[in-house]
């Protein structure tokens, strides 16, 4: 039986899939503190092969420069917990992948990690579309499961928001 | 409340996190049909920066061959779903991510895309380690999400066999 939880991030991956076959719109996902969730979400949905091909799980600092070319100047000045940071991941992934739309997540999960000005829970989202990129956070409360639930979740929200305002 | 299977999933993953922490390897994870779930658990367990630097989600025949080097003549000849492709897609992984171990994983989730060779629920899997790489296959029943479970699990189960063997 599935949990409440798991229920909604279904239903909102079948929404975002719904709207993605209809508008022909592909998507990737560039992860750190989510590690692939999101991914997993969006493909629980039968046929999401036509709408997402590839995606990253760029955990490391060095991953999110290799993979999908944030600067290490960015890292070393922002740090991997950043506007900036997730807002080059998003552009990186959109266009390596190709794709229409890019999700980059990087956050602190915990339960260790955190800081005065970043403390656990805290979570950078960037949304590469046709339109740009837009940025937002949110400290999350809960441990580390629920802090990366809760990013999964809010990720799908707000790209299904993007796409259909995009409409 | 975490349901039976998530709770399996979640200490699997710890019990390789300790493993993997004890011999100071890493991992990394090359998927198809499980999208990102592999990962997923793998960075469930606090402290995993440590064994997982990077993995791919590699969706499409393109980004099998994009992203971790998996041969076209390969795919053409086998399909996505075989030995010589999990082989390739762990050789490639393990090469790019340079990690002690890689799991690659392709299979038909469903409901649809069967045939009667290669039936709903087939799953190839390869583990590269530093001995060579490994393969093997299994066609579980259920429905998609169902299938895609049972790979994770079984995934994990033969990487912590693997390590344990190796030493």
């Amino acid at each position: 039986m599935l949990t409440a939880q798991l229920k909604q991030k279904y239903e909102l991956a079948e929404r975002l899939g719904s709207l993605l076959n209809t508008t022909h719109s592909t998507v990737c996902t560039i992860e750190s503190c989510t590690g692939g969730g999101l991914a997993f979400a969006i493909t629980d949905v039968p046929g999401s092969s036509a709408w997402i091909n590839q995606s990253w799980v760029t955990y490391s600092n060095e991953a999110k420069s290799q993979l999908v070319g944030v600067k290490s100047e960015t890292l070393k000045h922002f740090g991997a917990v950043s506007q900036e940071v997730v807002t080059e991941m998003a552009q990186g992934g959109q266009e390596r992948a190709n794709a229409d739309y890019a999700v980059a997540i990087s956050g602190i999960a915990g339960p260790s990690g955190g800081s005065a000005d970043k403390p656990v829970g805290l979570v950078w989202f960037g949304i590469a579309s046709p339109q740009g990129v837009q940025t937002f956070s949110r400290c999350f409360s809960g441990d580390r499961q629920q802090v990366r639930e809760q990013a999964i979740v809010l990720a799908l929200e707000k790209l299904i928001y993007c796409i259909v305002s995009s409409q």
